[in-house]
């Protein structure tokens, strides 16, 4: 297909790459740039490549940061007791978003997938041990995703550290999320909202 | 909500100004970024710029071009007696994919609708009128979009042409879309099928 404009073409081939931006989507955005503006076209450029430039993993957490070690991990008014260990960045985000944990964070760049070749050396597991040997935690929460591998993640963490004394080991909870009608949930989680039943 | 990476923040703040792009989708994208090697950050944030930079509207038909006139203006291969007219450069694309129309095009830059403040006077009508006064063209397909704005603003063209001699106006059929089943078209669409019905 030709268009009129070579350069569009190639903005929308750039944006095509991006996840979850399929052709009509690419085009929005293209026209959305060519009616901005200028100064936003170039201040979203600066961005990207900045970020690419400047951001790296926390040498600790594996976080993203612009500062190694990451605030998360030098904040002194964090505990340093606690440890909740995430498969990806974006989970510390959510987490951070609920301002209940003031903890300090792990993450593991994935979750066990055998038939996607991801075993336990393609994980930040080894990090893991070596900062519950020497970090003086005392709890980590294991806050994979509920998934079959977060699931399997989680439980291969739990034998690892099984070993550890005086760290205890605890999975964040399954069940119903908030908001959510009964006859909506799928029957594992609704087993598993039973099972994990407390008294009120 | 603070996150560890004051660039990243700024890069999803650009981002969700984007159409079509919230808060989830803006951290994909960022996250996709940071995985992927810097030289492809740097082509889309280049992309970007170029486009803003060297991209502008044809004085003639008005769609985005980088040269003025743009191509599909100059193309000598194409029939310089049919002018289709359609609201933006958007469908400009679209039509061209069809690889069905040879002639020109006149891109309105919207469509009447009155309230949002959008008369005949915010669209390149008068434009029109001058092309079909100086342009030899024997016929005017309008395809402005089958809505309530763009059935207004398509009449409004045919009474504004109407005392044009030797100017066809027509306009693209409208009715069941290909693939589509009978029972799921509403029944505007349905009616406008019926009342479009050619012999076979």
């Amino acid at each position: 297909m030709q268009f009129s404009s070579a350069l569009l073409e190639a903005l929308l081939a750039e944006l095509t790459r991006l996840p979850g931006v399929g052709r009509k989507s690419a085009q929005r955005i293209a026209f959305h740039l060519l009616r901005s503006p200028e100064a936003d076209s170039k201040r979203l450029a600066a961005a990207i490549v900045d970020l690419k430039a400047n951001v790296h993993d926390c040498s600790i957490c594996g976080n993203v940061t612009e500062t190694d070690p990451c605030v998360l991990c030098t904040d002194p008014r964090r505990e340093s007791t606690t440890l909740c260990v995430v498969e990806q960045p974006m989970d510390v985000l959510a987490l951070e978003r609920t301002g209940e944990f003031k903890g300090r964070y792990h993450v593991l760049k994935g979750a066990l997938s055998p038939v996607d070749g991801i075993g336990p050396d393609q994980l930040r597991l080894r990090e893991l041990l070596n900062r519950v040997d020497n970090g003086g935690f005392t709890e980590v929460i294991v806050a994979t995703n509920p998934t079959a591998q977060g699931e399997a993640t989680a439980l291969y963490i739990a034998r690892l550290l099984q070993p550890k004394q005086g760290v205890k080991v605890t999975r964040i909870a399954r069940g119903v999320p908030m908001g959510s009608d009964l006859e909506f949930s799928d029957q594992v989680t609704l087993a598993r909202a039973l099972s994990g039943r407390k008294e009120i």
